[in-house]
């Protein structure tokens, strides 16, 4: 029996606030998900005011959970009084063939954990909507269950895939998202290993349709009029996949396409949950200038 | 063959200082040890200054691991230039019998992860010398090996377990700490049932020896002349395992034996590392205070 309904999993208070799971059966997707919310505190919206939705998108390897627990996001939107909104990284439990060994606890480039936020082509794959699922399903959903989140007001973060998935999502949605930063994303997936592997399973061989996905394609592809705020990435110069992030590519991309991008290349610091960690809250505000 | 060096497995920047972890033979416990240190920027210690160093004590089912990834204290300690301290939470990888289906990841509250910070009497449960180990071998081997750490400043803080390793640890050391601080502590153990099922395999069956590691009797059986810093504890009022913490059994002893106490019961919070996170910047700065 398909689970139609919203159900929460669990309830943390934190800095005021409160961390919530929710599970829900998802139509796009075909299967059950799991998604986060912080809900900033009361006191900080003394009118009752909506708060405005700030997405995370997390990296391979991660699910709803990473971002809760080790991002310390949480402090900043508390103050804020932004809600954060963090959904799992693929479909899960579905019966489609992994790469051996593959479990929810051991993802790879492609499978479980490895959504990429795109609209896959190849039917093997046509649970993967995840660009359905983050730019359509979770926020009428959202909108749907949750009165104290203004959807209207959002914007969009996220870490290596997700920060892949934050910048795509963004520049294929101005109207949606009125910022957009990441740490550590993929900017240029169709030139590098582990998004080649990726596309060609979920999108085939043509080019052109990985091009849509492509965040350096679409500053590219894209003539922006008016650019109403700066991109801000943060990338550890010591990350161990620098030659597959790519963050050059992308800085020259925005510089021809005339697009404000912050690139911070940050010494000492590699791929992970310290990276995220130290420059969050520069994340938040951000975020916060862009949604107030 | 036994490693008698301290070796670095990892190492990752975060606000600007730097997590390491490092492995040890401990002769104090008979087996390999794992430890971690944040130390704090360079940049907060422009004159070259050894930085004071803050002990942190973790509870069950957590090793030195929980504590840097989802504490948040890094943000504090890097801007006050402290050194945070994590050692594990009991001997591991010794042949002792343990309770069935216990392991590293599946702790208990005797045995593995339950080193209850005291030395043991029971000859089963000899290795488990945290006392010994946390008080002695510990600022012994960082002093030998970490030049930029003063170990004669230091205080001591910690969660559940640890609150209770804190607590007793400083109360039967006031000349090694400058300053104690807890969350959900454990502060009376012998007249709760997970210590007095830790105390009586640990310490034997006499009552006045579990009175030793009692954080509760410590305060009744010391007079102190001169406090020189109030005890912080917070407490959450949803935290399911209240019936255990006795917190009110603590401010009690401290009214009668005239310790300053500040008991900050947070509604709404639960026992986790939510918790922790929200209240952390504050157990750093009452710290700070004490180690300046």
């Amino acid at each position: 029996m398909e689970e139609t309904r919203v159900i929460e999993i669990d309830s943390n208070k934190m800095f005021g606030g409160c961390n919530k799971r929710y599970r829900h059966y998802s139509p796009t997707l075909g299967c059950n998900m799991i998604f986060s919310v912080f809900f900033p505190p009361l006191d900080r919206r003394p009118l009752g005011d909506k708060c405005p939705v700030l997405y995370w998108l997390s990296g391979f390897a991660s699910t709803s959970n990473g971002f809760i627990e080790r991002s310390g996001a949480q402090r900043c939107a508390a103050v804020k009084g932004i809600a954060l909104v963090a959904p799992d990284t693929s479909p899960r439990g579905l019966n489609v063939e992994l790469i051996e060994g593959q479990t929810d606890m051991n993802p790879w480039h492609v499978g479980l954990g490895a959504g990429w936020y795109l609209n896959a082509a190849n039917d093997k794959w046509k649970n993967w909507r995840m660009y359905d699922y983050v730019v359509k399903e979770l926020p009428t959903l959202l909108s749907k269950y949750f009165e104290e989140l203004d959807t209207s007001r959002a914007s969009i973060f996220g870490h290596c895939m997700g920060g892949h998935g934050a910048l795509t999502i963004y520049l294929k949605n101005l109207d949606k998202y009125k910022s957009v930063s990441a740490f550590a994303p993929i900017v240029n997936p169709i030139n590098c290993s582990n998004g080649q592997e990726a596309f060609s399973n979920y999108l085939g061989t043509n080019r052109s349709d990985w091009e849509e996905y492509d965040a350096t394609c679409l500053i590219k592809k894209f003539k922006f009029k008016k650019f109403p705020f700066p991109i801000l990435i943060d990338q550890g110069e010591d990350d161990p996949f620098l030659s597959e992030m790519l963050p050059h590519k992308f800085k020259e991309a925005c510089k021809s396409a005339n697009v404000p991008l912050i690139l911070r290349m940050q010494p000492g610091y590699n791929y992970s949950y310290y990276l995220i960690a130290s420059f969050m809250d520069d994340h938040i505000f951000h975020h916060a200038l862009a949604l107030e």
